[in-house]
């Protein structure tokens, strides 16, 4: 079982190469297994991690977190009930800006061993949030791109990037839906943002991960002099908001989702409901992940393969 | 000259297919001619308009006045003058809600007769800010659809649309520049929707014209702790502000963004720098729109003709 | 008629000491008068207006604009049905930083002649705001203070301020309901900030005019897991917004507040109910605004006179 | 030593009349005290509990979260190095719903017994702030006010409120400096604000603690057309964050204000620099809200006694 937050740290940044070893060995060990996000650097990995869950029976979750928080959850309620209608357009754009610096060293998230770029890196949690709400896509249309063409390596000499630290897909799922996930790990001012826009026939939801403990939702049966994006601050009618605070808008912090995916961790191991991205949830996404690099290298829409 | 807003009224929904026919009359008969957008429905027409024009040498001006606004200007010289570096990514959407509501009859701007659908009734408005801002795209990979299948026609039978109310793009610049442009005209709670993110290695810049009357700026170089975006309101010291208001902050209308679309016009006929789109100018876009389209139906990335 | 505007220009700063004589002498001659605000410069002088108007029976208004954009006028026609049940407090805050810069040299507004200070130079628009929609405070107690000493004046010499641009007012009104009105002119960063909190027993109303296009309305009576401030952009819906732009969204500007005023006048003279603050009214604005001062002079609680 | 967010639980909202009596047992039994806020229910109380905290030696603490935050150190960071200059003017405000409903039957914080309302119960929460960011005012001037006469009772008879849960206060304090206090427990839709205006001679600060992981700064300093209220997002270059989240913008939570008070409780204890409000600091918290009191019930200004 990766450390949480594995990613993050120096070391880190060089341990997700070993999700699937370690991961099969914990599995072959009879062991459960949380694994920090991405699930592995290659498709076939993930396939081999799936199917390792599958023969051993025990019980897998991937850390994407996102899918915990108390607005998140209230998202998925309001669409799971029609709050909006049935869904016409969904749009996501993931945004940060710790590769954004002309300045920094060429480092090993520059280098193709790290993996795809963005993609692979980052936007792997707002398709586990696509996931839960409505589905992942089906077809996939693809551009990719870099903030700068090379950057001064500590050996002095100018490297190439070989990574992409911008990507942007066109997306189609089942039943019409359509779409688009824009992310970019060189966005200057973006912080943690995560921009979720969901349209429906009868109204709106957004979200922004920047603001977590908040949530806007217009709906068109609103009277018509008062239609407006509500504002809505996070509350214990939100669960599981009330385990952690009993007055509204207080609001909880990013460790806390990660304490909510443990708590599902337990539910899962208690035969209770749980939500958790397991290794076939995680595969799953991997694959869209793969028909995105695909689109993109051929230039052409990709369907997502099974 | 068409009427200013003529677009907006409904008479003015038909009155779109006279621009060509009415603009060439009139060019012909030696008129300067201010014509609302869009161009034309068709390029044919917007190619003949603008061989009109540089046949006569008269001045033309188009009604994109999204350009004009003190806040967009100060926009493009902030970009001119490096402030936010050398632009890395770009994203643009406009959003309103008009063609939202799935109980509404199905009505022109509903039939090909009106046109592609979002591309080309407003897509044309951010195209123009980015022709000021970029330059624009020189290729585009497009994806459309449509927020319901049919609708109710007033004789009481279900009719398809023939238009598509969303439109999606990845977008190529010259110089490796990415970016891509969302519209939908049936996104509910969206007013007068157009958020532009302008990415660079310095900085970024934020603007959505519903809040016309300020615009976000964050770069790099402040200090550490105190790195944010500010949120700018317009004020003397943004052109030309000053000649509607001698106090900052309180506020243009979207008006008055035509009444400095016509300054311009005085501007260009008594032979000072203007800032105008004329037909020369809007042709360029209206060649972006129909690349779309190609896009689109050929499923295929598309170059820009000239 | 003094002209619009005419308190912003630097001759202007000066001839809001001429509006008793003006005003006087043009009602005896029978016209009627539009006035910019604030009334006078004395409250005698605010006395004899308001005897002259009734003595001549002519139309009078007072240039208080911010009454007349639509989301102020929404809102008070949601506190009028009640749609916030029973007002349990309201708090006003007006603030603006022009005279903040403690560089800036002495002038004409740091004099005792130019009157009080910030609270009869703008305090006077909050109070024509509040007249509509709670009426105007019955007790008043008030401190104010200055961001600095003294300044330095054009001959060199510093020299004590002797206006307050700081006053802070706590409210009663009649019925037990209480408030507070808070306003400052050396408030860096606000630049036409009016903002209003209106609470009550069914929700709460928030506005500030910086972001004058739109307004916040909060009600106990939504669903408990999505309640939240609706921003309500001003529309069509919301009159007159409906006879400037045909599309919601889009925006009036400041400027458009003076054109709405005048159309109030028009009413006026041709017997149509108006919205306007004639002479009576803003006296009553006035009295307000000495018994304050009073307040802070004499440092007790003070009951505004009739 | 009382639990965390005892005053939270609905036992707690009685046992807050226990911290006296307890404080002391522990103090006299040789014991550190961590106690919950408020100090106590009487002034005469929070006396002989600084009392025996001095007699003892021991360490005490109170749990005044609000003044822990990144955010908050950061502002108070700002105002020490003279960012945004010499302070001119303060507001601040501290509101919340839980007391807002009509419907609501009659309970113990509607009491005389529960304290004065909204000041003791609350108050001392911005007081705590205020006091480490430009130190406790020294005279102030007060109005409180109830949202309702009645409530309904248990019992079905309808009793009066003893209880004010509405109080504006204006503040003078050492130097010169002037401001506000403003709290209400009845007003709807405010979950958690605690909102923040610190304008200084340079610049001005804005906080507000529902949306915590943030803050806003204006310096008059930037390019005249580039001045704007940055909006900063908590970071790890704002301690303690670091120590929580390795990226910047990805947000603590309310409970981590307790994580990090209880760590300055461990710093104290092993004599390394501390950020607590000792019981000596909670008494001088206690003498303002006294002399809150008496201003209001006397009507007059009143100087903070010692």
């Amino acid at each position: 079982m990766t450390a949480i937050l594995a990613s993050l740290t120096p070391l880190a940044l060089r341990s997700l190469q070993f999700h699937h070893e370690m991961a099969i060995a914990a599995l072959s060990a009879g062991k459960h297994v949380w694994c920090e996000k991405p699930m592995a650097t290659r498709l076939a990995h993930a396939e081999e991690m799936a199917a390792a869950a599958r023969t051993s029976g025990k019980l897998t979750a991937l850390g994407y977190n996102y899918i915990q928080s108390p607005a998140f959850r209230q998202i998925e309620v309001l669409l799971k009930e029609g709050r909006i209608g049935r869904l016409t357009h969904v749009r996501v754009e993931m945004d940060e800006d710790f590769m954004a610096n002309p300045d920094m060293p060429f480092g090993f998230k520059h280098t193709a061993e790290s993996g795809i770029g963005a993609l692979d890196d980052f936007a792997v949690h707002p398709l586990s949030m696509l996931q839960r709400l409505c589905g992942l896509p089906t077809e996939v249309n693809v551009d990719m791109a870099r903030p700068f063409k090379s950057l001064k390596a500590a050996d002095g000499s100018e490297r190439d990037l070989e990574t992409h630290d911008i990507a942007s897909a066109l997306l189609r799922f089942g039943g019409g839906l359509s779409g688009s996930l824009l992310v970019n790990r060189s966005a200057w001012g973006r912080k943690g943002r995560i921009a979720l826009q969901f349209m429906g026939t009868e109204g709106t939801i957004l979200f922004d991960q920047e603001r977590a403990n908040e949530f806007q939702l217009y709906v068109r049966s609103d009277a018509a002099h008062e239609q407006g994006f509500r504002t809505i601050l996070v509350a214990p009618v939100h669960a599981p908001y009330q385990f952690f605070i009993p007055a509204p808008g207080h609001g909880l912090g990013f460790n806390e989702l990660k304490v909510i995916e443990a708590n599902e961790i337990l539910n899962a191991l208690e035969g209770r409901p749980a939500r958790l991205v397991n290794f076939e949830d995680g595969l799953a996404i991997e694959r869209v992940i793969q028909a995105m690099n695909t689109s993109f290298i051929e230039q052409r829409r990709t369907a997502i393969g099974i």
